[in-house]
């Protein structure tokens, strides 16, 4: 892939405009382009690739670190597309997003991650992109005092990013998705890694308002993470899992399945016998 | 799959609880078992995966149609966990999702789909789920005197569900996901296709509030469908679409690229030359 002039980089997060994680990245990466920070005004994590198509959309433009950037009142998958649309005209180069505060790890969290799904708006929209995620067990933290970590994460950021930027997103991949593990030093090790299936068990839990009315929290308890997925490459072998991600919802063995294919056939017949 | 007692199936939409869909759907499946209605108080479209993790969330009970079902504040995708948890005590042998006003064609309006958000979470959770939708040029009344399609609807509906029931999703597919098209008659075929890339290509319109103030508003330009995709086949062809979706989102194939691979060792070189 050849650049003319400086590659457009943008640079967004579902943790919102504040989260450290954007800043991170947007250090990162700020000498290897143009870069143009969009990010939603409050965080929106897990909802997924979700876009707006009900309510208007705002921009604001405003100062963070000392440097302009952008927050919208929409989804992460909407700041995508704002800066493609209206931000740059068109020509972005590459959208990198995150660092988003938790991993996202396993196919529960990648569907429903808005991190996530800024990368994949981006890969639908034929831009490469990569989605960076890094476990904590404290988000509010993560990167706060922790020296030799931000560090290491800014250092892979900006080898993933430039590789891309030279390199394009690799043949039949749509985006790349990077966990970095909490535990984080210059022995850690880079693994590639499929997703797991879950990561969380989704648990439900009954309380009652000062009404008396019953109302619920919903919240993840940890799977054991099975050997072999990204989960546990984070979680047990405290690796950087490298996930190559492939939007490929129905590979040519599932449109061959006999049963899908005997459904087809009795969908048909039923279809045809309401003929009069 | 053999069940003790009536199977229960959850029936649940994006478009809200007072959705024609949703009427039509339980109407399609009301004696093949013990149903379950919720679906969120207000539409919930583009919500895709979503998930609510930051606030609480509450069941009403309600009357629609003369039977008992239940709203909440949440996504779709919150609507399957509270069903599973919290309405029905863990057993929930199918869960339907639908029907949704406008066809779910294309990985871009599958992935940020809340009505296939619901089958996404039932299959996570390994129930069997499917998820129905139908083209429409008029969303408000899609399913409003259009007798035949209605009956045709159903019977899919039924053969579909009935099937799932008495099979289980089949064997390395995660859901189902079935398309109807505007153009509904006895003479329409069903059709085993895969998801486009892409269905609409997305349009983002500046205006001007009454106080000068830009504003934006998204919405999606049909694409020119490609042959042999799921658009293609309701758009083209009028065919009843049958996708079954794989989450499988990194293959060996994808595992094993050389680029990957490179990009991999580079990151683990990068990492240690910081140790010193």
């Amino acid at each position: 892939m050849k650049m003319v002039g400086k590659p457009r980089i943008v640079v967004t997060n579902d943790d919102g405009i504040h989260s450290p994680g954007l800043k991170l990245l947007y250090d990162a990466v700020r000498d290897l382009g143009e870069i143009i920070i969009i990010a939603p005004e409050t965080p929106k994590s897990a909802i997924g690739l979700g876009i707006t198509l009900h309510k208007p959309l705002r921009i604001h433009e405003v100062e963070v670190w000392g440097v302009k950037a952008y927050t919208t009142n929409g989804t992460p998958g909407d700041a995508v597309h704002l800066a493609v649309n209206v931000l740059s005209r068109g020509k972005v180069d590459l959208v990198a997003s995150g660092v988003n505060a938790g991993d996202n790890t396993s196919i529960q969290s990648i569907l429903s991650s808005g991190t996530i799904g800024a990368a994949i708006q981006a890969s639908l929209l034929g831009i490469p992109a990569v989605a960076f995620s890094a476990q904590t067990s404290n988000p509010r933290r993560f990167v706060i005092n922790e020296g030799s970590r931000i560090i290491i994460m800014k250092r892979v950021i900006r080898e993933v990013v430039s590789f891309v930027l030279k390199n394009g997103v690799p043949e039949g991949i749509d985006f790349l998705s990077i966990n970095f593990p909490e535990n984080l030093t210059s022995s850690t090790k880079a693994k590639i890694v499929p997703p797991a299936r879950r990561r969380f068990r989704g648990v439900i839990e009954k309380r009652l308002d000062p009404y008396g009315k019953e109302y619920y929290w919903f919240y993840g308890e940890p799977i054991e993470p099975e050997e072999g997925t990204d989960v546990y490459a984070i979680v047990k072998e405290k690796c950087i899992a490298v996930t190559p991600i492939a939007l490929n919802l129905a590979p040519q063995s599932v449109l061959e399945n006999k049963s899908v294919f005997k459904l087809t056939e009795a969908i048909c017949k039923a279809v045809e016998s309401l003929r009069i």
